[in-house]
This record gives C-alpha cells, sequence and structure tokens, in this order.
C-alpha cells in the first residue's frame, strides 16, 4: 500500500543549522526510507557564497539564485534556515504560490508574519511546519497544534531563551552578578556582543506571540505581547528569592482568561523551588502547559544549537514529504485578530521590598495602603537595618493597576525610604 | 477550503476514562469545530449496563452490542476504552475491516498485539492512535513516532508507572519502608489490592514494549522486556543512594546498540539527584530521549487519571477525524522482528555492597575479582562495622553477565560475609 518515492528537498541558507540538516538527512536516508516509503533527497541549497566548503555538504548542488530555488518544478519541498523577515516571506510566500511546502525555524518571521503566512499556506494547501521556531531542541509545537486543539488551556509557560537562562542559572548557583554572568555568557558564546534582544526579551517575546497564535487560535503578534527583561535582576534578589523558596527566571507566559481575552507577557518570575521549571538550567529550554483535562505537561530540551534545531526540522520535513505523498496538509484552522488583555488588567502574585522607618506604626500604615488598594498580603518578613526595617512582601493574586497604585500610593508615605525589586510570582 | 463535517464517535466503554472523553468533548465541542472545521459528535456508547446513569453522559445513544457498533455504518471513528485483550483484539480489527479508525489507551492490548493491529490498520488504509497508552496525560508518543523518526534515538528512558513512582518518592522524601509506602499507595487508591503488576514491574513492561516497537521500528512484544520490580528496595537502599547523590527510580529503558539490536527493560535503576528525571515525582510520569541531534528531551506529565488519559484521547480522536476528512492515514511502517539483545549482554554501571573482615589484604583481594572480571571500579566507600566493613562500589559499565560472575565470585571468597543490594547506576 506504499510506493517507494523520492521528496526532493530545497534549502535556503546553510549556516550552521542547514549544514547539520544536511549531515542528519545523509546519516538517516536509509532509516527514513525503511520506515517511511520515502527517499529525502536534497536537491539543491541556496547559498550567499558557492565556493564556500561546508563540511558534508555536496557542493555540485549549490547555487546562488533563492529565488529560481523556491519555484523550481523538480523540488518538492522548501526548508528555510537562512533567516531574516522581509525577503524571506516573499520566498516563502512564492513557494507556496508553486505549491510547496515549508519547513522552518524562523521565529522573527512567524513573530510578525505568521498568520498571514499560515492562511497563505492554507490557501495553497499546503504545510508550514515550524517545531523548530520556538525552543527549537523539543517537540511541542506540533502538540500544541494536534494533540491538545481540543484542551482547554489555561497556560502555557516558557523558558524559551537559552541565553538568559544561563545568566540566571549562573547568578542561581554561583552567585554571579548580572554584568559578571553576561559577559561569561558572552565569552562562551552564548550571548552575543550586542545582548539586547535576548537580555531585554525581544527575542522570548517573539516566541511568546508564536505559542499564543497556536495555543489559542487567535492572530498573535510580537507586537502584542508585554515584554520587560532582566537587567534589573541582581544578586541580592536571587539570594532573597532563594531565602523564600524561589528561583528567579525569565518565562514567556500566555494565559487565556474567562472572556477569552489573551494575556501574552515575557517578564522574570519568582518560582517555586520544587517546580518542574525551577530545575530547567542553563541554557535548556522548558514549556509547561497547563489545562483542564491534562492538569500539567512540560516539554524539556535544549532550546538552540545546529544539531537539535535541524533534527526538528528533520522530523518536520519527514511529515510534511508524507502529507505531500498523500495529498493532505495540516491547516492552524482560522485566525481571527487576538483579543488582547491590557497589561494593567492582568493579575499577578507579587514579590516587593520596601525600605522603612523602623519605628511603631508604620508596618500599620503600609499595610492599610496595601488594604486600601485591594491587595490582599499572603507573607511580610522583616529585616532590621539599623534604624530602618526592610519588609518584604508576597501578595495573593492582584490586578498590576492596583499593584502600580499601591507602589505610587507607598512612595508617597513619610515613613518609606525605597521601594526595590518588585517581581510576579506564580505559585505563591 | 475546509467544509464543515460531523464525525460520529462510537465509543466502547465508558468508565472514568469514557466518561471524561465524553464530558471534554461535549465541553470543547465548539472550539474544535472553530479550530478544525469539524463537529465530533458521539453517536453511540456500547456499555455492559445500559441502565446505570453516568455524569454528562447521554444515556439515549447507549448499547449494550458492541460488536454492532463498531461496524455501523453510520459511525466514522471507534473510541476504545473498555480495557481488555483478546475479545477487544476481535473488535478493533472488526472496526479496521470496516473501514473505521480506532484510537485507543489500551496498553495490554498494544504490548502483546500492537504489531499485528499496526499492519492491520495499514492493510485497512486507516489509523491507529494510542497517544494515551503509555504516560497517559502526557503528548510524546506522536513526538517519537513524527518528530523523532529521522532521530538516531540512542535511548529512551522512561518513569511509566505512577504506583511505583509513587511508592519510591514516599520511601525518598519520607523515609518509608517498602511496605509501609505500599500500604499507604493502596490506601489512597494510587496501588491495587493486588499490586504485583505495577510493583513487579509488568505494567511497565507492557509500556516499554510499545515505546521499543515505536521509536526503533522493530515489533517488540511485552515477553521480549526484560523485568524487575521495586519489592526488594530498602529504606536503607534509599538512603545509602542519596548519600551518594543518587534517588532511585523504577525505569523503563529503551536502548539501541551499533549492532542495531536493542534492550528492553524494566528494572530500579540510582539516578543522579541532578537529573531531570530524579526530581519526576509521586504519580507523575516522564519520558527522556537522548538522540544524536537532539541531545535530551524530556516530556513531564500526569501519568494517569480520567481526565489527563481522555484528554490525550480528544486529541487523537481530533487528528484521527482531520486524516479521516482529508483522506489520509499515518503508518508506523514496516515492523520486522526485533533483534533483542540478551539481558546478559548488555552493559551498565552497577552499585553494590558487600559486607567483609575488616583486615589488612581484604580490599585487594576484592578489587581483584573484579579486575580479574574486566569489571572496573568507579570508586569506592568504606564504613566499619565492628570487626567488619561495607564496601560499598560503583562500577564503570560492564557487561550484566560479567558483574554476575564478579558476584559469584566474590561470594565464594572466605573473606565475604554478605553480598548486599545491587543496583544499575545512569549519569555514574
Amino acid at each position: 500500500m506504499r510506493e517507494q518515492q523520492t521528496i526532493r528537498l530545497g534549502i535556503l541558507g546553510c549556516g550552521t543549522v542547514g549544514t547539520s540538516f544536511c549531515q542528519l538527512i545523509s546519516g538517516q536516508a536509509s532509516e527514513i526510507e525503511r520506515r517511511t516509503g520515502l527517499r529525502l533527497e536534497i536537491a539543491s541549497i541556496a547559498v550567499r557564497d558557492t565556493t564556500k566548503q561546508r563540511e558534508g555538504v555536496d557542493t555540485s548542488v549549490l547555487t546562488g539564485d533563492a529565488a529560481a530555488l523556491v519555484v523550481d518544478p523538480s523540488i518538492d519541498v522548501i526548508i528555510e534556515t537562512m533567516g531574516g523577515v522581509e525577503h524571506t516571506k516573499e520566498l516563502v510566500l512564492a513557494a507556496f504560490g508553486a505549491g510547496k511546502p515549508v519547513v522552518t525555524a524562523n521565529k522573527e518571521l512567524l513573530a510578525i508574519h505568521g498568520p498571514e503566512l499560515y492562511r497563505a499556506a492554507d490557501e495553497a494547501g499546503v504545510d508550514l511546519a515550524l517545531e523548530a521556531s520556538v525552543a527549537a531542541g523539543l517537540p511541542f509545537i506540533r502538540a500544541l497544534r494536534e494533540s491538545l486543539v481540543g484542551e482547554r488551556v489555561s497556560r502555557v509557560m516558557g523558558i524559551v531563551n537559552g541565553t538568559t537562562n544561563y545568566i540566571l542559572s549562573q547568578m542561581t548557583d554561583h552567585g554571579a552578578g548580572y554584568s559578571e554572568a553576561l559577559a561569561e555568557a558572552q565569552r562562551l558564546g552564548f550571548a552575543e556582543a550586542e545582548p539586547s534582544a535576548d537580555v531585554d526579551g525581544f527575542d522570548a517575546g517573539s516566541k511568546a506571540a508564536i505559542i499564543a497564535t497556536l495555543t489559542y487560535g487567535q492572530a498573535v503578534h510580537a507586537g502584542d505581547v508585554y515584554v520587560e527583561g532582566i537587567s534589573r535582576i541582581t544578586a541580592e534578589d536571587i539570594s532573597n528569592a532563594r531565602r523564600l523558596g524561589y528561583v528567579i527566571k525569565l518565562l514567556a507566559v500566555v494565559e487565556q482568561n474567562d472572556d477569552l481575552s489573551i494575556a501574552p507577557r515575557v517578564h522574570p518570575v519568582m518560582v517555586p523551588e520544587d517546580h518542574p521549571l525551577a530545575n530547567v538550567k542553563d541554557s535548556f529550554n522548558a514549556v509547561f502547559v497547563e489545562g483542564e483535562g491534562i492538569d500539567q505537561i512540560m516539554f524539556y530540551g535544549r532550546g538552540a544549537g545546529g544539531h537539535p534545531t535541524a533534527a526538528m526540522m528533520v522530523g518536520d520535513a519527514i511529515d510534511v514529504a508524507i502529507n505531500l505523498r498523500d495529498g493532505c496538509h495540516r491547516s492552524v484552522g482560522p485566525l481571527p485578530p487576538a483579543q488582547i488583555r491590557p497589561m494593567d488588567e492582568v493579575s499577578a502574585a507579587f514579590y516587593l521590598s520596601v525600605d522603612a522607618r523602623d519605628a511603631p506604626g508604620v508596618l500599620a500604615k503600609i499595610a492599610g495602603v496595601f488594604g486600601d488598594r485591594g491587595v490582599s498580603i499572603r507573607s511580610m518578613e522583616q529585616e532590621g537595618l539599623g534604624d530602618e526595617a526592610r519588609l518584604v512582601f508576597i501578595t495573593h493574586e492582584a490586578v498590576e493597576s492596583d499593584l502600580r497604585s499601591t507602589l505610587a500610593d507607598l512612595g508617597e508615605l513619610d515613613c518609606v525610604k525605597n521601594i526595590g525589586q518588585v517581581l510576579r510570582v506564580i505559585g505563591a
């Protein structure tokens, strides 16, 4: 019931991921053929410099003409590993126009133009496969799109940026300061010389947009995601969190409320140290999904790297090739514009520290401010600092705007000398 | 490009999982329809007692005739939640014969007749979906079958039995003895009154067979799996392991060797406490996959329970319904008979404790036995016990039969009083 068949792959770009992809496909070709009946063949690779030597890559298939490759009728499937946004989008749309499915790991492209591209793929009746675009080395996108499409997912939380997780792990495990940990990450190649995209949360924000779109079937773009990075986290914050039984992680969080609005965001979070996300260290990634039926699921793996990314793209290529042979494709379904809940209206538990005069009645005054703003205190610890006291609060869930008002009111109290770090908390 | 269409589901059995399935389908029907264009409708449910009330289940669709249900031409997809093996197999084959795909969570059925059923589904051109059959609440089967089919997977290790994980967690976290922890698990309903299937490792063995079949594309049956349970693990073993930085877990392990033979087995393992599997507690399950491209992936979630199992079956039902509409199905590919490596030839690192006379030259004699059998010692700790000493060894990787010979030879030494626990170790 299964014929042997060759599927010819056209690859855009041949950097680390493209090279790994070619190596994995070559190494596994016969096993893939045995199990699927399909021979995956690398037919053409579009690169800027066709004269450069690339290990394990057949240079006779290199071409400089990406635009010709994506419409070449002898090519069945396009593997996009070149990166970039606008020009790449045109190439992907051209591939769809020529009836070719596309496999990509390009998160910027999907975070900006994803909904338009999913629709274009549907209209062309072909697949757009993107397993490697978020948390590249762990297969959770297909689970979200398929196994969980009937699940009422209440929240997805992901450690989806390896650079910031490496920095925070160094700070947690070795007491390093932020600048020191960043410098070490740069030295080891885990962080760019210009680290803003990672440490300011933009990379995780792109991934949050993709996760939100696929989880809730609504069109979410990178610009819809509220983003805070980790550069303001200090060694003292980390040690305070540890003392209270928490570790600090940068999380991409996507939640759906009862009114079906969604709140995609990226910010540091205090995570209880016995939570599965707390033990995801160094440059590993994890995606934690909560829902009515499933309770809790976590996917854990390498977040990046040529091999893990390429391995997921190989899985996608096989999937897409099978669909192509069988004349079907998978759709993410209609994507109406997302109802985004404004950050002001989002609820969370908060950690905050307040330095105040150590005098009778001060705690009552401060607690009164929380009460007036409807912010309920879950726990308080007091620490003497000469004639001042440092008060550390963890609140119950409170609406962001109420917390902001509380902070403003606290700032106007004479007895309050300084308001320190404010962090969101889960599991409180 | 997408027509609205109703897919009529026929359900076999309506216990905890069947009831949860009906509730989840009803609750999510409109969202499933919005996202996939398919209306999933519960057309008929075969039960033994059609008069019993079941919450959230429309009693007008109950029938006592399962054999008629599976061939009813008005039914599109069969959801098997009744359990059992031989009779259930006949019903599943009859469904395939009538051109209907089947969704099942029945691990015994698949561990015994899986390869025959996969082939029958292929021949009928329909799906056999089984996401909930192993580690029911976490979607890893589809990842193994699809995302990782092009991956050279070196090893899969799973905590796939919630009962034994609960017992071992109680022993680890609260210092309970085995019998005490088992009794507590029975009191809470995590263990059966007759616990052998769980504590002796047979349940995990069935799951190992399914994992091995899908990971390596070879027909592995329950009887091919080497099985040891946890009933010989003592509180002292647990505390010894902890002192050395390990926790004890019951793992299903599936490995492929360079000669492509595979070694499916279930036994207790000492896992380093910073390994992701070490933190999988209570009745949670996890599946840890290692491979050339992916490095390491872990899937974590609820191992059982009506809701998590049903949630995965809903995902499968949607997947199968889409394939049915699109006229395609997914195959696990050809499954030649597995080459099973005999347990004697399998390599592992071992922990063992030996009580010996505390006298000069004894350690040299004992170490000599290891050396003669080609078993290399990685670490040794000695503890005084009056005029005896307890020697605790962890070996480098050694072949099972060499380790057995070492134990036999040690038993013949005059200076050896007793050989205590022997456990396999990972990450040593």
